[in-house]
């Protein structure tokens, strides 16, 4: 199967690398606005050649749209414009956007919208790694749009990365997602700010930052090019999630400004519950 | 060298499992008001007696307390009642109470106040592990209250630990840390108990929480009886930094509302400068 991937960065270049390695891809063509990106996944050996737009499509059987969320609402109506075989997936973190992007479009059953939830901090074709998403759930939105056979290519190819599928409707992922992948990042952010703000003297925090801070920071370092676009895509749902989340945060603040220590321990004890969910 | 622990938790049973690994430490006496965790720990190898308080003190060369940080303050001072060649430290989170409390006392010389910036989420002497320490950072504070000997084998019992050592003064100390570490409790406990409260199909969550809303919610899994004395002893440090936190997360919020993606942008970038110091 000949593979092209639209943006080569830390999720497209990763899932180059997997499909290669695991036999699914026959080739991989890259298409990347960054001419630099491109080139460097090629001298990684993540694409085997750098195509134009329109070959990259005209020459492949799957084409993978991992470019971040806005830029894929812009160019999945163009991509179905052209295809008339080939399955079209994108791999982006919200999905009503995407989604409404092409509804009604005559082509709109070849395209599958999914989300491999799978990530690092850092991004780029140089970000790219082979096992990311191994053991790693992916999903896949409003299933009920797409043809059956792009469906089960689709499902093929993620488990042949051995992850776990989950299906969704597009609205319903996009709120699951602002709860436990955006709001952290939000949160996380902050923190970064609030002690860049504090401590001004950076040896000092350099010192002193143990894991747990490194661990509650580690976000931080995400790219603004992938995620500004993903809170505007996904921005009702984390103002809301947001809302929450300081409300959470302020009730530890009056708790400690009233000295009740007894409720502050069962907050904790609460927040504890966790545990059931991530191990 | 006897060394004598005093609260065989995470830290207290890592240390004790760390001295008698390399060497430092000939035996370990264990005290512990819990008589479960002393008999669990005897049983793990990690102190090789359970004995009482009084004996304890006696027989150690070296007594460390273990315990959370408000039972710390009250155990001191009967400790250094006790002690006449003896050395003491103390290995909790936070230091000005710690220290306030024996200001002064006929045997302060002998006592050094330190802190170890390590841990896990998880308590009791089941999760101590014995490579803990090895490279982080433990911090001696208010020195020149210490006498010189004391300080010298505190130093040599952190080397044989391969740490590094830091010295700050006790007032530093806990403004640092609740910039570096306690304020990053607390947002991950916030974290954890809004994605509870907002997402009850726990399913859901369990499905789609990624390796960026683990990380992030890694701490809110730490326990209520070792963090609430610590928010306890550094409460004003603690809220003059969560002002900040809130405030930020705010801005955030207030960006989102007004749809201001550009500032939005540069305030990741911001954040994103947390690279410098944590990797």
């Amino acid at each position: 199967m000949i593979i092209t991937v639209i943006g080569i960065g830390l999720i497209g270049g990763s899932l180059a690398l997997s499909l290669k390695q695991n036999g699914f891809a026959d080739k991989v063509l890259g298409v990347d606005q960054n001419e630099s990106h491109g080139e460097k996944a090629k001298e990684l050996g993540i694409v085997d050649e750098i195509v134009s737009f329109e070959s990259g499509i005209k020459e492949a059987d799957l084409i993978v749209l991992a470019a971040p969320v806005n830029a894929i609402v812009k160019i999945l109506p163009k991509v179905l414009d052209l295809v008339d075989h080939q399955i079209v997936i994108d791999v982006g973190s919200t999905k009503e956007g995407i989604t409404l992007a092409v509804k009604g479009h005559q082509h709109r059953g070849r395209f599958v919208a999914t989300h491999p939830m799978a990530g690092t901090e850092y991004s780029g074709p140089e970000a790219a790694i082979p096992d990311l998403f191994t053991g790693k759930c992916t999903v896949i939105v409003d299933r009920e749009d797409s043809d059956p056979d792009a469906v089960k290519t689709v499902e093929e190819m993620y488990q042949s990365l051995q992850m776990n599928i989950v299906y969704h409707h597009s609205h319903e992922h996009d709120i699951h997602t602002a709860y436990v992948s955006h709001i952290s990042h939000i949160s996380s952010f902050a923190l970064a700010l609030t002690v860049l703000e504090k401590e001004k003297n950076e040896k000092r925090i350099f010192e002193l930052a143990g894991g747990g801070f490194s661990s509650t920071v580690r976000l931080a370092k995400s790219n603004p090019e992938t995620w500004v676009p993903i809170f505007e895509q996904n921005r009702d749902y984390v103002l809301d999630v947001l809302d929450e989340h300081i409300n959470t945060i302020s009730k530890f603040r009056t708790l400690l400004i009233k000295k009740d220590f007894e409720s502050f321990y069962k907050l904790i004890q609460q927040a504890n519950q966790i545990r059931r969910i991530v191990n």
